[in-house]
């Protein structure tokens, strides 16, 4: 006999194939178990619909009957742009449902379960919950500080630094760490960057892994400065990528197929314009790829609730520039604690993932 | 069946056991096997006397006749203070031989197996010779080289940095890692610091785990300014445990138990003080503790052969004391590559294991 964990971790990974594709949805996994054996599996689409359970009910078919029914996710009860999946569930006649987190959605939020107890099924919740609630770190987020989740992305030497005093940083990681990176940027809403780290790497910002080149999320340069121009390959490619310019002023010339978002307070709060990302685009889940300023500024806000360090065997001594710069620390106990989530070996690099424990809901 | 290398393993883990305890000499293990099955192991003493070989075939008495012998090194062949261990292999009628790696002692270096042959002993050489090697890189830096093996032990912030701005560093790492530092400790033959360290930090820099309080290696301060005071926790117990400064001139006050060595050279040529430690002391591994200015000077002056980085989740920014300072980098291919030997996680913060390519014996 397998036991729930079992289930329930098959279905958080088929949830996890939907990072970066969803939003502004929860990314959902779904597995239907008749006789400990898995009859039918389901996750969220693209776009955030169908929803994982009905797919899975679709392919089970008459089979659903009298089975249990793993989800990630609570499943929804309301009307919205399809019909509630509750409905779905009852109708199939499915005997136990095993959930592993509430949904943080105000017209879900305990209904969900509710409806599934009153038509008489059977019901578990909290089974595999702090994994399914990191794993939609970025849904939570964004219904609960409405904002997206943060993750800063930082190719780093030895000793701290992302590119050497005159901005080289070719390369600082192996080529392998970088395309790992790739598949990173493919599981997120979307890609920010500051001023200087466009004029500097003139980056293009997309992934270029074979098959996931469609996967390239949104790409956002914040700066005052307002410095991309048609000649940098963000405005070359902008045409195919959904390109964003956070500026506090209206540029001398918008460039084409680019959207601007002027935003007057963003250098006093970057948390408003954190927020204008997940109402305005629908951004759940984004990574920050630099540079230093940029990652000092969201660090001292609270605004950075991961890092992920690829860290490579390279020293470039201290005139290099520091991947966080100033932060007025003094004694130890004002430094920015930071709790190991996972370190391992990646080709010559060590890949680290930090969480700042800015996200206390997770 | 089981292969050499399962023996031989064996035999290393036996030899490990001996580091930080048998300088100048090198550690050695040694299982003997009969039909498969180890009838007989040793390894190298406290002090580097009786040989490994020796206790091992003490140990097995008339059963070593016709077995095998797995050895991490080449047994000796000169008449040293004791007989050499060549002769007792041959005198108790062993078959075979199975040898990792050969003596870069000049004395023996070859000389050993071929007496080995000469008698008729079937030899098998360069069994887990990269690994054998790699144990004793003090013994084979000090033969070659003519200095100790030097590795730079580093509690490093997320960014780099080893202490706040003021000098505050307690503490960086959790006290677990602090724990495995002092196992580090014991398997080295001195420990060093700068004089900045000693006036900062006012360290013990012993070995204060439970049974190995008696392995503290031997204490080196390196200091122009020779600021070694009878208040210091160094000089507290220098009675019980060796310690020597290191300082370019005759200091005003010569300490109690310490030990001066008035290196007028050293701020130039660090490397003719570091074989002045091998050839004066014996010492073969030699742990640096700190600070960063010691730390960057063997970095430029290829002097640092390893790197143990115990790094930890806290961010102190760059206002903070980088582990290493300036190195004059502009370019990437300037930068000082590391070659990565290990990595990994220990309590809440990461351990990783970084080689110099310096020592290109190993």
């Amino acid at each position: 006999m397998y036991n729930d964990d079992h289930f329930m971790s098959i279905a958080l990974r088929l949830a996890k194939r939907g990072l970066g594709n969803v939003s502004p949805n929860p990314t959902v996994g779904c597995v239907i178990v008749q006789d400990d054996v898995i009859i039918s599996r389901g996750g969220t689409q693209a776009g955030g619909r169908p929803h994982a359970e009905v797919i899975a009910l679709e392919r089970a078919g008459n089979l659903a009957h009298n089975s249990t029914m793993y989800i990630t996710l609570e499943p929804c009860c309301h009307h919205g742009n399809t019909a509630p999946c509750t409905a779905a569930i009852i109708a199939s006649s499915i005997k136990k449902v095993v959930v592993a987190t509430c949904d943080p959605d105000s017209r879900v939020s305990g209904k969900g379960i509710e409806a599934l107890l009153k038509a008489g099924i059977e019901v578990k919740c909290d089974v595999m919950k702090k994994e399914a609630e990191e794993l939609n770190a970025g849904f939570f987020c964004s219904k609960k500080l409405f904002r997206p989740f943060i993750t800063l992305k930082m190719a780093m030497s030895f000793d701290g630094k992302i590119a050497t005093s005159i901005g080289k940083s070719k390369w600082i990681t192996s080529s392998l760490t970088r395309k790992w990176v790739h598949k990173v940027r493919a599981e997120h809403d979307a890609i920010m960057i500051g001023g200087n780290t466009l004029e500097i790497d003139d980056p293009m910002l997309d992934c270029r892994l074979p098959s996931l080149e469609e996967q390239s999320p949104m790409r956002i340069i914040i700066d005052g400065k307002a410095r991309l121009k048609s000649e940098h390959q963000i405005a070359k490619t902008a045409s195919k990528i959904k390109t964003v310019v956070i500026t506090d002023h209206e540029p001398k010339e918008r460039i084409k197929h680019i959207d601007y978002l002027i935003a007057d307070n963003y250098k006093t709060s970057l948390k408003e314009v954190m927020q204008e990302l997940t109402t305005k685009f629908g951004i759940t889940r984004l990574l920050v790829e630099g540079g230093g300023i940029l990652f000092t500024e969201l660090l001292r806000q609270k605004l950075a609730d991961r890092i992920i360090c690829c860290r490579a065997g390279k020293i470039l001594g201290n005139e290099a520039l520091p991947a966080i710069g100033n932060l007025n620390i003094v004694d130890m106990s004002q430094c920015y604690a930071l709790k190991k989530v996972e370190s391992f070996n990646f080709s010559d690099d060590i890949i680290e993932i930090w969480d700042t424990k800015t996200t206390t809901f997770l």
